[in-house]
Parts: C-alpha cells; sequence; structure tokens
C-alpha cells in the first residue's frame, strides 16, 4: 500500500456509556479516521486521531450543495472474543459507486477496508458484547471546499466514526404498521435515489414525520414515474412473500442496492426458495392479500437487518400480513443471517472476515 | 422584536481582493451572521461575529441526512452610495417554504431580514462598486445534531455569509450553448425540486460535468416522469420566446420558484407582451425551431439575472436560436432587471429597499 496510516492516541478515553443506553448512532468512541482530499495532491495524510469536532468554513460546498456520500456496515465481537465484519468489500464497492455518481473522486478501497480495520481495532474495546449489540461503523465523504460556484469540490473529507449500537429490537423481533406514501417521492431514475447520499435522506424526512402523527412506524415509497410499483420501505430495501415465492423491487436506478437485501436473496437461492426481482405494483400487493396469497413482507437494512411488516395502509385499505405476527421465512432469515454475523452460525458462504 | 442581535467585531481586517479577482463566492466579508436552534429553547443567541469556521461534529446530521437549506440574493450599491437590496421578502418566505419542506423549524422572517440588513451595514466597504458587480448574501441552515439516526435534526445553525462577486458576463452579455439532458433527472414532483436545499444541486453535478466535457455550457433538464417536458436549465428558470409569445414552464413541484422567474413574468405582464406558464415539451421547442417561430430562450436566476440560450443540443439535433447573439427582449429585460437592482433606473414596481 502507498500509503501509512499514522495514529495519534486520545489522552483522555472517554467513559463507556452502559448497553441499555447505547440506542443507534448516539454514542462515538474514543478515535476516528481521516483521510484529505486535494485537486494537486490526490487522497493524502490518512490518519487515526482522537475523536473530535471538525473545523470546517460556513462557505463548505457540502453545507450548500450537498456534495457527500456514506457508508454503513457493523462489527460483531463473538462470543470467543473475535472481531467480525459482513461483507465489507461491498461497501467498499458501493462507496466508490456512490463517490461517481456525486462526482467525488474515488477511494482506493483497499486502503479505506484497511483503515476501517484499524480504527476498529484501536477502540476494540468499545465493541459491545450483548446479543444483537455491536459497533456500527460510518464512513463519509464531505466536500470541504470553501466556494459557492455550483461545481464538484476540489477539497474533500473522508472520515471514519464508530458507535456501539444497541439491539435493534430490544423487546424481540416485532412487525410495524406501514402508511404506503401516495404524496411524497424518494428518488427517481435518472437521479441519485441509486447512491448512498445526503439528499435522499432530507427528501424522506417530511413523509416520515407525516407517517409518525399518523401512528406508522415507517413509509412505503412507490415510484415516482407512475406512483404504483413499490421502490423502498423507510431507509431499506422491502420483500414480500407471496404463497410460496420471495419477490422484491429489481434494481432501476432509484433504489439502494442494499447488501442485505443481496445477501437474502442469495441465502433463498441457497435454500432453493423461488426469489423474483421485478416490478411489483401496490395493486399486485392489494389483490394478493385479498386472495390469501400475501404471506409475509419485510424491510433489510443494516440497521434492522429484518424488519418485519405487520400491515400495510393504503388509502382506505388495511392490509394485515399474515396474522400480524413474524412471519416463519422473515424469522428464518433474521436468525441466518444475524447468526453468521455474530459468529455464532458457521459462515458457509464466506461473508465474514475476522479482523 | 424579540431578540436583539449583538455584534463582536473582527480585531483583523481582511484585505480585500480586486475587482477584477472577484469571480462567484471565492472571497467572503470580515463578518457572518450566526442563531442557534434546538429543541428546548427555539432560535436563540442571534450574533454577528467575525467571519470564522464553525466547530462541526463529525456526526453532525447535514453530513450524513442533508437536512439543509438556503437561499441566495445581492446587495448593490448606487451610484450615489445608497445599499439596495432586490425583493429579499421574497427570499425569507421561500427560506420558511424551503424549511417546511426540510422538517426544518421555521425562522422568523424579520429577524432574519434585519440581520441580513445589520450584517450588510457591517460590512457595506466590501459592496463592490464597479457595474455589474454586487454582495452576493448567503443565508442558509445547517443541522448540526451529533446523531446518526435518520430523523430531523433538534439542534440547527441559521447562517447567513456575504461574497463580492463580479460581473457574471466580464465580456458582455452573451448566448451559450446547451445540452439536453436526456440520461440524468434533476428532480420529480413529490421529491424536494422546489426547496432550495443541497440535494437538488448534488444531483444535477454528474450531469453538468458530462455537459462541459461535450463543451456545453450548461444542460436542459426535463422532466423525470415524461422525460420530455422543460424543467430547468443548469440552477436557473427558463424561458422561451415562440413568435410574440413568452412562455415558461409552469409551477408543478419539481422546479424551483425562482424570484427572478417572478420578477420576469411581472415585468412582461406590466408591458403587456403576453406570457405563459405551462408545460412545454422538447417537440415543441424543436417544432417552433423548425417553423422559425422559435426567437429566443433564456434562463433567469440571481447570479446572472438573465443568461440568453445560443442554441440547444438534444439528441441529433442542433437548434440555434434566432441568429445566435442576444435576443432584443432577453436584452431588453437584462437592462430593466439590472437598472433597477443597481438603481440606475427608477424602481416603478416597488422592488428594492434601501438599507
Amino acid at each position: 500500500m502507498a500509503h501509512t496510516i499514522t495514529i495519534e492516541y486520545t489522552t483522555k478515553k472517554k467513559q463507556q456509556p452502559h448497553v441499555n443506553q447505547l440506542g443507534f448512532g448516539k454514542y462515538f468512541t474514543d478515535h476516528m479516521f481521516i483521510m484529505d482530499y486535494d485537486t494537486e495532491k490526490g487522497w493524502y495524510d490518512p490518519r487515526i486521531v482522537p475523536y473530535q469536532p471538525i473545523l470546517m468554513d460556513p462557505a463548505s460546498k457540502v453545507f450548500h450543495y450537498g456534495q457527500t456520500v456514506f457508508e454503513g456496515l457493523k462489527a460483531y465481537k463473538t462470543a470467543d472474543e473475535r472481531i467480525l465484519l459482513f461483507r465489507p468489500d461491498k461497501n467498499m464497492k458501493r462507496l466508490n459507486k456512490s463517490n461517481d455518481r456525486l462526482s467525488i473522486p474515488a477511494i482506493d478501497e483497499e486502503l479505506a477496508l484497511e483503515a476501517l480495520k484499524q480504527l476498529i481495532l484501536t477502540d476494540q474495546d468499545w465493541i459491545p458484547e450483548a446479543v444483537g449489540t455491536s459497533l456500527y461503523v460510518r464512513p463519509f465523504v464531505i466536500a470541504t471546499e470553501s466556494c459557492l460556484g455550483v461545481a464538484p469540490s476540489r477539497q474533500y473529507k473522508f472520515m471514519i466514526i464508530l458507535s456501539p449500537v444497541g439491539s435493534y429490537y430490544a423487546e424481540g423481533i416485532n412487525p410495524v404498521s406501514i402508511h404506503v406514501e401516495s404524496e411524497y417521492v424518494r428518488a427517481v431514475a435518472g437521479g441519485v435515489g441509486n447512491a448512498k447520499t445526503a439528499g435522499n435522506y432530507a427528501a424522506g424526512l417530511k413523509a416520515q414525520e407525516g407517517a409518525t402523527d399518523l401512528g406508522y412506524a415507517q413509509v412505503l415509497w412507490l415510484d415516482g414515474v407512475h406512483r404504483k410499483y413499490i421502490e423502498e420501505v423507510g431507509s431499506m430495501n422491502v420483500f414480500f412473500r407471496i404463497n410460496d415465492t420471495v419477490v422484491t423491487p429489481m434494481i432501476n436506478g432509484s433504489i439502494l442496492e442494499g447488501i442485505t437485501r443481496a445477501t437474502v436473496i442469495e441465502l433463498l437461492q441457497h435454500w432453493n426458495i423461488p426469489v423474483e426481482e421485478r416490478r411489483i405494483s401496490i395493486e399486485e400487493l392489494v389483490e394478493a392479500q385479498h386472495n390469501g396469497s400475501l404471506k409475509e413482507a419485510f424491510g433489510t437494512g443494516t440497521a434492522a437487518v429484518i424488519s418485519p411488516i405487520g400491515s400495510l395502509h393504503y388509502q382506505d385499505e388495511k392490509l394485515v400480513l399474515g396474522d400480524g405476527i413474524t412471519g416463519e421465512l422473515s424469522k428464518k432469515i433474521y436468525d441466518a443471517v444475524t447468526g453468521i454475523q455474530n459468529g455464532v452460525l458457521p459462515d458457509t458462504y464466506g461473508w465474514t472476515i475476522e479482523i
């Protein structure tokens, strides 16, 4: 590797929060990784330093034009004290795919992965060990040039921060009720919906607030062109079991190519359960629920892994899925994926790497 | 007013750049305005302080989820040393409209306008006086809560920064060639295209890079649903003169409600020139150019005011507009708007306010 990652250790370790306080993304570890970029030098000075605020010029492009991308993955500590990462190479590939879409210079994937590993090792005593907990890893890039011209930045920072996170399902995995969103749209083909970039999340906040006010946990996004094909649920990919076939929206330019999504598809294929990536209309789901063939539905993402859907609320219809409890297949997938992630089950697919 | 704006003057004034070096948004004045928000206190501590970098936690929501909005307007110094603002109340209204779409708490428009005036007065010796120059004013809001949960921030900063800007047309107002974008989409109804928020600009960078590589100045955006209706040009609204009628895309949820756009429409109405806000397809423009009725086209925005379009490149067609020089009406509108803005012409419409 061309670069050496320097480490400056903190002289004042923080008090770690109790495992019950963790929640999601609220606490950060003692160190962080930074690497700078400018058009003359390229990416330079990769370093691990004490976690600290950064100085930003108020004219930094990220504040005004949203030139930024991110990734999310988790590190797990196994019962025998090994540290596992789940398919981190896929995150680094997707980071560069997002970079390309946002006109941000590519990052050496090997270096980024090495940085991530070294940072986790540096703060390994922060990885929580209770069932369902993990260390959430957030690599991200921000445009730092101080200039208000609308054009790609000539300076960036690539950073990695770590947050110990609690069990997503403190009281067990339970289905949630979902509002099918008819007013707002998350993304459209030709836009940035398939990149992991800030603007997609900003666009979803208002609809999420509306759904929360109505008593729903999340929104189900429909496509922006026809306003009828299923896209994502909240910030997760989504799957439906119709009779004994599992269907999920195909990659179409406006949904994120989730790594958990890919994992679920591969698992189903290994299990010889038919799985289809295709367009799915909301009418098809209504019809399937009416004729009894819609058995289960669930979201997939890094944070929750599997998030079962109990009911879908579309205009005046309330579609209750299955018997309102977590479906059999949803539970089986959840157990298989989390089992491999935290080292309880053998990883026969070669998905985990040990640090 | 409930709040008093405090002022901390700089002890070290910067050297001001020469008027020929100005460009756009590259230099910033000696002071800036900041006001903070948190869910308990609401907006608090409005203050003018020396221009300086701000400390940001790496987990600040603006970096990850793009919760941010901005505005842009200009202050002019007239020949008789008065300082003029152009319709700033409209910017403040739009700021709150954008805030609402992005789930950001509303800002007292009167206070924001007062802050803007006091800041400009504080740095009034930075307002350039040469023809075509002005002081660009950038109010913006960023989400500053350090938390990775996807939900509206509980803390924000509202800031105003000032940048002396050069003449947009150093060598006179000249038409540019435009690439009609067929691959990428800027925004879609139901999304955030009608809010002045970072994500819209991030989404446009890649297409702009492509157009630049092909030798064009800007892209003409088509709608994301039908891929045929005109939306905006670059980051400006767009107008076409077809015979003696002026047409511009109607407000449809995916384009920005430009203040220059509104001003041009009002001017045309005052002049009794027919103006229509409606859907305009790219085919209609091709047809109008073929039959000789497409006379002029221009973009409108705060930075350039009027940006004449010399030619449109759509698939294999090259549509040259008029005789390739700046159209008569484009020039007339440019002179009228800039004349009122910089105080050379009497403001019979009540558009300017003097500080």
